[in-house]
């Protein structure tokens, strides 16, 4: 009977979260949860009802899998090291099923729905809900003639855009990573709150933000086979460009005259920043050195710079993104901001090639802003550090 | 590697899900899963990898549970029985877990994220995206006295409503039911479309629609230690009417002021509605019979009536909800309409107590309407069409 399942979800949901020693539920966690939790060294235990699982895997994206231990009850249980603080997905693998835990509010990451728990940043309050004026998030839908099908954006509106009704305002496009969709900067990284705080303190202008979906394929396109295609092959190559492409033809001939139509912008390209994440920052130096017209700044967390472009290759400023870095001071007058961020913990390969980039572009005499974030991997507390550094640098 | 992982995402999800027979990908799967599918009957089929699971179910909230079948790949798949068209709730049991099905987008259902396939009705476009002018739906975050926290919200603007910033709106309050949350009448029911539709062809006016959390408790108050009390007894009722009294204090203290000051509400009484379902139309009933001078619109869609007030018993006019109900010519110029509705197929208990309240009111001569959706349950198709037969029927 449905009818008491509500009442005895009612019921059991009274029965908040408890605290125990230092471990407090983790803020992800859905109404009534106790786990997981977290202590204040960033430790973090995750309990699971599995009762006739043979092994149960705790799988944290930024670190190694760990068994959990099968108690007598029939769940299961493990405490992890210290981990950063930050915003850290998972998923359990449950007899060789990887699933989200029921335990907390799911995020879209790696293509699938994922867990996380939140490790507080102790003294940090940029990133979380504080009492000053807040922006709305807005959820719109538009018809794009380039994939012929109906797409979903989130746009973060300034606390003043409803009362302030003669103003127009410069316009962030800001794009996920890859595995992501337009919901994870909100939800994920609470971009809202990011900037609520900083138009609160003046360290940054009122601006709209614009979290489009980053994936994108023309209308009548057959899907690629990629199947036996190894990783890297030309073909995977060919699909992801081509992807590429298809989202910048949408983001430059359909969202932003749709922008520009639903909201009070500024819409020259003085006003128009773009910056994103990983695949997010690869999508954003392509579009917007493609579109210098329409952008003047530019911003790669984790992912500037043509990774999918230049492959491990220096960049060649003569040749490469059009030759827009052949010519520092003119292009000193056109981009206003060039900004590249990374995480110091990031893979790698990762480092290197921001590096890499980084060199070159001094090489080149680009004036641009290279950012490392301490002790951080490729992960959402990397990319919350980038926009509150990057965002105050825009439409000064 | 994660940036490998990003890669072979990006690839693999260019894949895109493919058809078969009859069977289609669900609309509610995540980009490029061709499974759970649908065919033209209501079939679903579902399929997840468990490698090494001994068991595996899959368990639809309408339904019975369904063993699923081991292949020799390591995923496990079974097809359904029909199911009627609309949106159905359904987790996975892998060896004793019951966990969302990494397959398809989650949705807040039963006090934790579930997965959902979507069955098609044939020929009904009421509740899907049409070419027709768009509202958006705004996040809101509202910071209560009556709880000590920061609440969220979504809110519903009709498409002309930043066009035509001299008009002001009615408003309704629409609520989920146990187990979910504020998110549940746009992701679930895409009530945003409704009422896009509804007021496209002139169907409805255009309105403002509040979807709040419908939990609380208020600030500093323990959490009701319900270890041990059974099902019904006198300490979880008690609890539950705390919670309903602390959401009554929220809406009408604080959520009601913060509306009227944030949008272009009309701001009295006959233009103000209050519908829920399941708990949240029990909590609609409770919250606008206490305040009348607050609301003039009333709907209870599988929860009408206080079945939490009356339990088995019948309504006595005279003296349940403030004897409201007693004088039928006042009530009828007080109340502009008193809305119930049940699926024909939802429980026994839950259509009794509904019927049970349309014959007592029909007797106290109380003018109300009584709605049956033909053939379905306690589910979101019966609430999205009690919401496209209520909304038309407000603010005239």
């Amino acid at each position: 009977m449905r009818w008491f399942a509500i009442l005895i979800f009612l019921s059991s949901s009274l029965c908040l979260a408890q605290e125990s020693g230092s471990f407090r539920p983790s803020s992800t966690n859905v109404w009534g949860a106790d786990y997981p939790r977290v202590d204040n060294t960033g430790r973090v235990e995750v309990r699971v009802k599995a009762a006739d699982a043979t092994k149960v895997k705790l799988n944290f994206w930024s670190g190694p899998k760990v068994d959990m231990v099968k108690q007598p009850d029939g769940f299961w249980t493990v405490t992890t090291a210290p981990l950063v603080p930050g915003f850290h997905y998972y998923t359990l693998i449950i007899d060789g099923a990887e699933v989200a835990d029921p335990n907390t509010h799911v995020y879209f990451g790696g293509g699938k729905p994922a867990s996380a728990v939140e490790v507080p940043e102790s003294g940090s309050t940029y990133y979380s809900v504080q009492d000053v004026p807040h922006g709305q998030v807005r959820e719109v839908w538009y018809n794009s003639k380039v994939t012929g099908t109906w797409r979903h954006a989130l746009v973060y509106l300034p606390p003043d855009y409803d009362a302030q009704i003669k103003v127009r305002y410069p316009v962030l496009y800001l794009q996920h990573g890859g595995g992501e969709d337009e919901t994870g900067w909100i939800r994920q990284a609470n971009a809202n709150f990011i900037l609520d705080n900083l138009i609160a303190t003046k360290s940054c202008k009122p601006m709209i933000v614009v979290m489009a979906y980053g994936y994108a394929r023309r209308v009548g396109q057959a899907p690629p086979d990629l199947t036996g295609k190894p990783f890297g092959s030309p073909e995977m190559l060919k699909a992801m460009q081509d992807m590429t492409a298809a989202f910048e033809d949408d983001v430059t001939q359909v969202l932003i005259p749709y922008i520009d139509l639903s909201f009070r912008t500024l819409s020259d390209r003085d006003h128009r920043a773009m910056a994103g994440l990983s695949m997010g920052g690869m999508q954003a130096f392509q579009i917007t050195l493609n579109h210098l017209d329409l952008f003047s700044y530019i911003g790669g967390f984790s992912g500037a710079g043509g990774m999918l472009v230049l492959g491990d290759r220096k960049l060649d400023p003569k040749t490469d993104y059009n030759g827009e870095f052949a010519d520092p001071a003119a292009f000193a007058k056109r981009v206003h901001l060039l900004w590249l961020g990374v995480g110091t913990n990031e893979p790698e390969r990762m480092r290197a090639g921001l590096q890499r980039l980084h060199t070159a572009l001094n090489e080149a005499k680009i004036q641009h802003i290279f950012y490392e974030s301490p002790g951080t991997d490729h992960e959402w507390q990397t990319w919350r550090r980038d926009l509150y550094d990057f965002a105050p640098r825009l439409f000064k």
